[in-house]
């Protein structure tokens, strides 16, 4: 486990909160070594703006990131016209995408071991006419896996989803044997290599209230669900359910479980975000790369005020050191 | 708030643990005036059983219920055939609904100042040939009412739902601007008369992930959800939303809420139950007379062996003479 650790941190949109959160971290000694992936000269006016003194060392592929306090390598990436805090601008958009290309296609080379997100805005790099549903989504495609998984983590609590950003309306039709079986393949193999869990207790919630309760409110249990879950029970993956979403996250079935697999976003955030906000970390299983991220947004409001808390973006860095090491370890014994 | 209050508790499914949680609460000194409504024959066999040395005393409306430590005033109910834990009996089945009966007409009629009650068995009741899909639909029925609201309640979170027991494919479709006002209407008004709450706040969550990201993630908060509670809002409630439900759940929102309103079952139970699960009560809104209940099942494998815990109906009945002491002030007031 002493290996170094090399994390790309791209610092997202720049009117956000994103580039000061980094250079709050830069303040503190660290143990993975951070390059925030950005424009140097952002992060330069932001740390005057907010009187950091931080010291920005530009950062090439197979140097030693600085972790003392105080220093920050940076990779640096050009196109970010305008450094205005709170401010949105499209013309910023692409630069805002090259950070996530230039920081996976290091993971890829293997110049990082794992990237962590800060928040980028949606709507701005819509605006700009770039179609963009998300970072999942764009790692996904850039790293050309078919099927990715969302995965929330706490200390104490893991949460993957089966569907995530889909209306309502169509998520009982996109529970397919197909995705479920591709997500719980996934979320099972992905907490071993990158979690260290040798054999993996998930715990299923159903897709109806309580579960369907034998067929009277809603038949997805029965013909989807079930004999999907009994298939891979066949593979040898370990699977309780499904179980009612409203009595599953109890002690009874927790304390017994390394992970919750829910059906869709609302049926498992809440309870994940009621039980660790702004100590959540949002995970991308099934990629090949190791990837975090903070569960919240930019911001936009608080952005350049220097009171934005960085505890999320600080847990995020430790779970993607944490899974780097796991998948060195995984590999080392493999 | 010194006027006596008298509670029904209905003893529930005779093979549940419902009698022995009755049987328990007697052990105990008692506010509220209760009488529990059931078989008086079902209840001393539990008794001996149990080896609880209880004794029932048979109660008539008009008088005042037993509320010393040891004794329990009993409503007999006729048609309770058999008493063994463990084992449903089709044949009880009217013997669990009369209870519910005699319950809310006492109310209906005074008697009675609100009605707790214990779990009883969906399953075995409709294979008696009955149609039955639970207390809340049948008290509705007999109260006359044309909408009731399903609230679960602990100490410190209120999860009001607007629908309940429904597929999840059907959901979406069942959010119209007609159930939502109804519900919404109800669920403020009942805050004032039952809770004491004289200008509740009242946080609505979206349908979609993220309240439908500006119609990104499904319409129906725009073409819905948002022109409702604007009328509603015009109506003089005040209502926050619709709010993401994935961070809904978080002390920023909740800190200054009297009440959530959740669009459905899986949205809003989880964390509910999470927070406070054994501490839990379902209190049915709507109805012109009061109803708590416990938040568990039957529990048939734990029914004779007295390990059950009394805490959730100690809780609901707790809830419920807070109800009712609401109601008189606000009748004595208004």
């Amino acid at each position: 486990m002493s290996e170094p650790v090399t994390l790309a941190l791209t610092a997202g949109e720049p009117a956000g909160i994103g580039p000061e959160l980094c250079l709050q971290l830069a303040g503190e000694p660290r143990q993975a070594g951070l390059v925030v992936v950005a424009c140097r000269n952002l992060l330069a006016a932001r740390a005057q703006a907010l009187g950091l003194g931080v010291q920005l060392h530009d950062w090439l592929p197979g140097q030693a990131p600085e972790t003392g306090a105080g220093h920050l390598s940076v990779y640096h990436v050009d196109g970010c016209g305008s450094h205005a805090a709170g401010k949105l601008d499209t013309g910023n958009s692409q630069y805002v995408l090259d950070t996530l290309t230039v920081a996976a296609k290091g993971c890829l080379t293997g110049d990082f071991d794992g990237m962590v997100t800060a928040p980028v805005h949606k709507g701005v790099i819509n605006e700009a006419g770039i179609a963009f549903s998300g970072h999942t989504e764009f790692l996904q495609a850039l790293c050309g896996v078919e099927r990715v998984v969302m995965m929330l983590a706490t200390e104490d609590l893991r949460v993957a989803l089966v569907t995530t950003h889909l209306p309502l309306k169509d998520v009982a039709a996109a529970i397919t044997p197909e995705r479920l079986s591709q997500v719980t393949r996934i979320l099972n193999a992905d907490l071993k290599t990158f979690f260290g869990i040798e054999h993996p207790r998930i715990l299923v919630a159903g897709l109806n209230p309580h579960a369907g309760e034998g067929g009277h409110l809603g038949r997805e249990e029965i013909e989807v669900i079930e004999p999907t879950l009994e298939k891979l029970r066949a593979e040898g993956i370990q699977l309780t359910g499904p179980l009612p979403a409203d009595t599953l996250f109890t002690p009874h079935w927790l304390d017994n479980a390394d992970a919750v697999l829910a059906m869709y976003h609302d049926q498992g955030l809440p309870v994940l975000k009621f039980q660790g906000f702004g100590r959540a970390v949002n995970i991308t299983l099934g990629l090949p790369i190791v990837r975090t991220s903070v569960d919240h947004g930019t911001a936009l409001d608080l952005a350049g005020t220097g009171k934005a808390d960085a505890g999320s973006l600080r847990t995020a860095i430790r779970v993607a050191e944490h899974m780097a090491r796991y998948r060195q370890a995984a590999k080392n014994t493999g």
